[in-house]
């Protein structure tokens, strides 16, 4: 194996160590990859001895999801004897600790190579506004970094991180990925600890991951996600495998209307060709008035969470301004002047504009924008240094604010040779779900690189976790179907579609609605049934049993393929006045036929 | 019957209603009292001739809840038709539409006799901050009446109206029900409309009920309580029926150390007292250090959230400092000079103390604490307006900060002759649960008034709690036996012994070991078949499914009240092998048998 083809994935770097490469050896590619740039604006520390010691530390593999795999780390997250800057040079300070994510970094095996350079406290989404060297977009100099996760990105773009961590509080962990054509993660709020990070709006801010691929980024955020008590903020969300895609998937877009795009109608035909691909894998696109959003998302630097930032740098603005960054002084100090009645009103404004997109996205499981409207130059940003920077924050500063969860990834790439972008965003705790659907909408180059991106396996059918039980449905709690979101809205997700045993009566229950079939196994005459299989956390059963009906409850089915699964089993005492369905081999069908036949009975 | 002497109860009124009386009657009656008690302090408007217009109009009576029961409302409540001032006449505006919950009161039947006085802007807890006459306590004029809601408070202590509305922020809901023997129900954020009332903080604030027993107040509630989609912080909440306090209840208190009571140990003494009420029916009482929970208490008048009460008046303190009282003027003034890092900062702290709050009610199902530390006289409160008003809020200032729900009760006359009052207080949600215990706690006189309190029935034991789910087990699952501890390991607990309705057949199922039955309702033949019912933790349902093997399940079981509970089911084709064992009519008995036999067969 010649180590300077190593594609820094995580799957191939473990194949490489099962082959008997060193870690010293990748984390010494790693460097050699970062002389080879020459981008002295990546890094603000670099760690390659405490690096290079760790990796020698490691001993032998040892199944480890992280071991051995090379990241680094934005310069406001805590990394125990590295300096944290916030790329404030008179902030810096040696933390004691790792953050709390860092620890679970390391315990999972991963090495840290460094602190990256970002828009200084984390506040701008171009990349720029630093007093370090700039770092340079990994494609085209001439195009701003994005921000403000810059140095995160353009590391994992430039192939020397297999991943990285960002913060993003308006989309700093989004619009570098769509500059540098990489995934990036922005979990739900509190599901990844702010324990160690300096913050930028306390009530907004969240780590977030880059890496190559969709599949990358969500292994390092199953190592890092856990319930930190000692953050107030976190929350505790258990990680689920990532789910097959459902089917009736509904996917909200900006209507026509709405959709803000620029570069001459590139960005706009780059999403419309993602959406094509959407549809024309089943999903239902919904056409979307994005209003409330924008207006959500000019609240960010419009409103009062600009206070947060404020308060985040501590006296510094008043008493230090000079060790700040011109452009982030420039936006921090009106921040000064909000009022405590500023900060309330406008937090009873978020909640009523809340109240209209929560309606826009119940009628959806995800959204999908472009992550940014248009590219923005280096020359651009010199001449405007705010106006830019607003742009690009369109589809994604209101995202925290409303307590949502995304992934921006690369799509492709356009006729003027920049990267396509979208990002899937759902409600708080729908990471799976956005992840799931990125999974298959995930292409083009990886970053500056020019490896070869893996084709996905498929998910593969069927497996719920330790915390999870496989829950077998046969009716009104099937996808697209009444009572999905009894599963759903337990943090159910789909694992397959599958058929049970040939020996199975499938009856039309009388009550309703909504109508329920009810399945019996049955010693002769029955059918194979079609089925989904759910996988539905354990700690939901108890209140997704409290809502079934007599005669219906769970017990076990026989599948086609002779296992068995847990499932919806129905009394025989229940079928008294049901109608034989049986032959319609399921319930779906069942459904489609008894439309049919009401219209015709109409016409008679 | 002599209208004179009608309790102004909802039951007695019906009764009344039932018996003949007509709704302009007891409206008539109404004024009649008012003009008795000659307090001019109560009412800001008086609505006689609407009330007595719409006793006239409703007719025969329908069934509805409240229907002509009388009632007023806080003015800060909008009315159609009558004028809303908040106790800040040029405020004064005449609202054309009802607020969201007064509409819901006058869909249940209800009549409203008008508006009553408060502390201006509903800012303080003692009823004297009014430009009107001050209320009179009810029970003695030297104390003071309590407030904000004291007009609210005062017409229901003295026999005139059957409940009011109030409202609550800091315990504006709660202190003048202890002030006044009365009870005070303070629901969950949101779970009461606002739309339509005049904001104090308005993410804190919500509609109170005043009534003199627990069940006339939660008669109101469930009237009342309906999503409101025009209020952005109206949450989507059901109203259970109050039935049972749950077994092995754990209620929480302050420890020693820090309860903090005065009146020469009088309210300390009243409140040890209902703390042994409580622990002699069963319930495990918990102490607490309570440091955490006044701690937020503390913030809501020295912290970030005043500016949400000069956001509430507006223009007024600057522009027309004039027509604010005094006392509020003064509150609100520093209000003005708090920033909007104040304010994130206040946010930051109260998230970092809820925490801590959060892991003592882990602990606990409910609290119990007193609902005021001692009495304060008008006397008192006209020497220092603002020390006395802030001891009155120890145990209620921290109550919506934290998103809990309470209620206010009266626990019988202490020694000196004052009233004895506690609140039990739950985490959001948990209302039915405060007012099944506060049910079994009321006590004493009913306001004012020489009416006898109703005994309520019984409380029926064997319920589950919130975050449990009733489990009919009928085979090895039972005490004693075999897989009993599967039961017992995931937290379960027994409620009661049962039995089926009598259509269900005993089948002891093939294979083993152990020896299980199946249960299967049938169309005839069937007995009533011995059941325990187990309490089992919500989450602890799907480990217990998983353990559970075909033919068996979990579905509905009809007892032989005719009620449904979760229970075991067994599908009808598990049977065909199995040996009909109904005769037996369950299992510990055919086991009995059973092993006599074996044993008959061992010596054979």
């Amino acid at each position: 194996m010649n180590i300077k083809e190593l594609p820094f994935t995580i799957d191939a770097i473990a194949k490489a160590y099962a082959e008997g490469v060193r870690p010293e050896a990748v984390i010494a590619e790693a460097f050699r990859r970062l002389e080879a740039v020459g981008d002295p604006g990546i890094f603000i520390h670099e760690a390659r001895e405490t690096a290079l010691a760790e990796a020698a530390a490691l001993g032998k593999p040892d199944g480890r999801p992280l071991w051995g795999v090379p990241y680094v780390a934005k310069d406001n997250i805590d990394v125990a004897g590295m300096p944290t800057t916030a790329a404030c040079p008179d902030f810096e300070y040696r933390p004691a600790d790792d953050a709390f994510v860092v620890s679970k970094l390391r315990a999972a095996g991963a090495i840290c190579l460094g602190k990256t350079n970002l828009d200084q406290f984390a506040t701008g989404l171009v990349g720029v506004r630093t007093p370090y060297p700039v770092p340079r977009n990994a494609l085209d100099p001439e195009i701003v970094p994005g921000g403000s996760s810059a140095g995160s990105a353009v590391a994992v773009a430039q192939g020397m991180a297999a991943f990285s961590l960002g913060t993003d509080t308006a989309g700093s962990g989004r619009v570098p990925a769509a500059l540098n054509s990489i995934v990036g993660l922005k979990p739900t709020l509190g599901a990844l600890s702010s324990s160690g990070v300096v913050p930028a709006c306390r009530t907004l801010d969240t780590i977030s991951i880059f890496a190559m691929t969709v599949a990358d980024a969500w292994t390092v955020f199953d190592a890092a996600c856990s319930f930190d008590a000692k953050d107030a903020y976190s929350r505790d969300i258990s990680v689920s495998d990532l789910s097959a895609v459902p089917p009736a998937l509904r996917i909200g877009v900006p209507d026509t209307k709405s959709l803000i795009a620029f570069d001459n109608g590139m960005q706009e035909t780059d999403f419309r060709g993602t959406v094509a691909k959407l549809a024309s894998s089943g999903a239902t696109i919904v056409e979307l008035d994005f209003e409330p959003f924008y207006a959500v998302a000019r609240m960010l630097y419009e409103g009062a969470w600009l206070a947060e930032r404020v308060s985040a740098v501590g006296d510094r603005l008043t008493e230090k301004p000079e060790t700040l960054h011109p452009t982030t002084r420039a936006i921090l100090e009106p921040g000064l002047a909000l009022s405590a009645v500023d900060a309330f009103e406008g937090q009873y404004r978020l909640k009523e504009l809340e109240r209209a997109c929560l309606n826009l996205l119940a009628k959806v499981d995800a959204l999908c924008v472009p992550t940014i409207p248009s590219f923005v130059s280096v020359k651009e940003i010199e001449a405007d240094p705010i106006g830019p920077n607003s742009l690009l924050g369109t589809y994604t500063n209101f995202v925290n604010l409303l307590d949502m969860c995304g992934i921006a990834i690369p799509t492709g790439t356009r006729a003027d040779g920049r990267p396509g972008s979208v990002t899937l965003l759902g409600e708080k705790g729908r990471d799976a779900l956005c992840a799931a659907v990125a999974l298959t909408l995930e292409a083009g180059s990886m970053g500056a690189t020019v490896w070869e991106r893996p084709t996905h396996t498929a998910i593969e059918p069927g497996a719920p976790r330790d915390s999870e039980i496989a829950i077998a449905v046969c009716g009104a709690h099937m996808s697209g179907l009444p009572l999905n979101h009894q599963l759903t809205d337990l943090g159910g997700r789909f694992l397959r579609a599958a058929h049970s045993a040939p020996e199975y009566g499938l009856y039309a229950l009388a009550g309703g609605p909504p109508a329920r079939p009810g399945m019996v196994r049955q010693a002769k005459g029955g059918g194979s049934i079609a089925l989904e299989v759910w996988a539905l956390p354990k700690s939901g059963v108890g209140a997704f049993l409290a809502g079934i009906p007599a005669p219906l409850g769970l017990g076990t089915v026989t599948l086609d393929d002779g296992s068995a699964v847990k499932g919806f089993i129905c009394e025989a005492h229940g079928i008294a006045e049901a109608k034989d369905i049986t032959a319609f081999c399921g319930w779906r069908a069942w459904l489609a036929a008894g439309q049919k036949t009401a219209a015709q009975e109409a016409v008679a």
